[in-house]
């Protein structure tokens, strides 16, 4: 067998409950981002159901785009599990009983107690001109082909199952056969300006990207993604043109940018209170909790934070966080002046160098024509020096604690790199 | 324009980013289970690039097997999006510049206090021959046109844009012009009981089900829901079969069933307590926050809810909440008798009738061999009747989190509906 010419694949997940919408379909992203690393281009992925008709419909149209076709599902022992047959129907071959299949089923039931059964005699059945390769997790085999000048895989659904079979013994042969274009990729990390903001920023950049660079936007609500990804021959030079076009675009964008890759907000913020050896507590109305939650997910992270208080109440803005009745009553407790006190308050209540604190009107009621829903103050810094910020919503109530969420803790982050 | 015959749908998902293995996609799995839950089959959900000649290659396949065709992603304002373009060829139309949509956006813009600028105007060019819907959060309209027999609808790839739009304007249309079989569903919510114990209970049931019905196990970490689906030719015994079936499932599993459909335990326990006319706080360490701001997700919620404390080291839990010097010496901070403390410290400190108290270890440090890491101690109820419980979790991090503070909300909603 030669070297397939086509380096391009398609994913096949085969199964109803995914296509309900019962089961999200994690494999096909797991596949595909392994597939990508490698310089393999995905093309499309695509979910059918178990019906044989399907598959096969499936399966051909993918056949004739690509060099690679990788199929998760409908390996198992039951009647409903068809993929064994189809691919038989599209490669003209046959199943016939394999001894040494149903040796491997046997020795691994046997390790757990147990005897073969009649479905897993009828488990061992595989398609001739096939390729089978051990399942050390589970009894499905997987398989790979090839049909006219394409590559084809079949792996069982179970992800523990699936993974362990396409990282040891699928990907090695795939790199042998399958002719990989040198790819990497980097996704940069920014917060608090919109993507028509950044895009304007980077407009004469992305214009002006060397050959084999593309950058790519991945907007969310608070955050917004760029990803830069760089192809070519040369794996050298494939990564010096992604480090100096991700260091044209750190120098275009400042600290807008964050983080790379998976960081998060909450993590970056508690490196910079670690490195700063600072404490933090949070003072939080609006946002009832969801920035210590975020905080509290960074493992480790009790050697800067201390706590907080959701004070939902005016009541509790007086009486936890020493806020002045006058105050409330003159500004409001979403104004500059609450949030200010709350700061103060609840950075000496704690005994802590940094806070934040947030008031503000979540919705879908609360909102005044002065002060509409979707305003919210923060105020982020310490005792004596803070700094204080209006936000203006327009999401639904949990969005728009979220997003005042992620805002606080980027507040807090640029006056922290900024001081 | 007359009804399409063939109510079969495929669901393309368009964007890079989701074929690289980098986001993964939850709104083919939505859409499918909408369209499911209305009597519309999936046939097969699809993922491509943002490539022109990739998206219009999956569109002109859909097409031919599909009265339904609903695309999502690629119309945002950057160069990238070009779904618009593709929609144009396929359906031999052409993009022209829509006053009408750029006066949506330019309203948009202007009520978060900006100017609509170039990429605005980009975004307002319309394919000639669709129907554009409003999108009211955000700024790419939704889409909907016929080609040949079958409807195609192109929606923004922003989940909460998406949804919104689907749900309130492209699924009544879609109704009408639709063959739909005459199905109705409902799914049942419980929490704290595994799906295997629940398997068992309902097994009598299950075995024996009458024609049309079936029921469905959705697991989930702390929350297992159970979907009965009802079919048949006669909405009104469709209804009934599926009314009488819920009364059985509910009297078999009586108060372990929270609730239907997207009902939160947030939720029931605020119903719970408003009829009740009580008030709640809460003392969170290892949940951080977690659980109140579960609780504030729920509109109106500050009827009930005062607020609580995060106390996340155990100087605040004594100085904050009261907790005995003595008691967390002797028993330490993950114990019955410090969240029993912490429960009657945060009462009184809020003043409230209620509270809820979590301390524990939710890892990945931190864990000893008496305490090992996912033990969790739990406190409901008031400063005079109290309700104390030990979970034992082995998820991680994140998931520990999570799964303590559902099921330390499920613990007050027993506790308060068993009272």
């Amino acid at each position: 067998m030669g070297k397939i010419t086509r380096a391009k694949a398609v994913i096949i997940t085969i199964g109803d409950e995914i296509l309900i919408g019962q089961t999200l379909d994690t494999n096909a992203a797991w596949l595909s981002s392994q597939l990508h690393q490698r310089g393999i281009e995905v093309l499309r992925m695509l979910t059918v159901s178990d019906e044989e008709e399907e598959m096969e419909r499936a399966i051909r149209e993918s056949l004739k785009v690509a060099g690679l076709v990788v199929c998760t599902g409908g390996l198992g022992p039951t009647r409903d599990d068809k993929t064994k047959e189809v691919l038989c129907k599209v490669s003209d071959e046959k199943l016939v009983f394999s001894q040494e299949v149903f040796d491997w089923i046997s020795e691994r039931k046997r390790q757990q107690g147990k005897e073969p059964n009649e479905l897993h005699r009828r488990q061992s059945y595989m398609p001739t001109g096939f390729d089978y390769f051990r399942n050390n997790r589970g009894t499905a085999p997987g398989m790979l082909g090839e049909i006219d000048d394409s590559i084809i895989v079949s792996l069982p659904g179970v992800p523990y199952e699936m993974k362990e079979l396409m990282t040891n013994q699928i990907i090695p042969v795939l790199l042998e056969k399958l002719p990989v274009e040198i790819a990497a990729v980097r996704t940069l990390l920014t917060a608090g300006v919109a993507e028509s903001e950044l895009a304007q920023e980077l407009s004469d950049l992305e214009d002006n990207l060397p050959e084999g660079l593309s950058l790519a936007w991945l907007p969310g609500h608070t955050r917004v993604r760029i990803r830069l990804t760089s192809r070519g021959d040369d794996r050298q030079t494939v990564e010096q043109n992604l480090d100096e076009c991700t260091v044209r675009v750190r120098e275009i964008l400042g600290d807008i940018v964050y983080g790379e890759g998976d960081d998060s907000l909450e993590e970056v913020v508690f490196e910079l209170l670690k490195n700063k050896q600072l404490s933090l507590a949070v003072a939080e109305s609006c946002t009832g909790g969801f920035i210590a939650h975020l905080i509290t997910l960074v493992p480790g992270v009790s050697a800067c934070f201390k706590g907080g208080v959701v004070a939902y109440s005016n009541e509790i803005k007086r009486e936890i966080l020493d806020v002045n009745e006058q105050t409330l009553k003159e500004h409001g407790a979403v104004s500059a002046e609450t949030v200010r006190e709350m700061l103060t308050g609840v950075c000496e209540k704690f005994g802590t160098d940094t806070g934040i604190a947030v008031s503000g009107i979540a919705g879908p009621d609360g909102g005044t024509p002065e002060k509409p829903v979707g305003t919210v103050w923060v105020a982020v810094g310490g005792v004596e020096k803070q700094h204080v910020e209006k936000l203006r919503l327009n999401l639904n109530r949990k969005l728009n604690i979220e997003k005042s969420g992620l805002l606080a803790l980027n507040m807090l982050r640029l006056f922290l790199s900024r001081d």
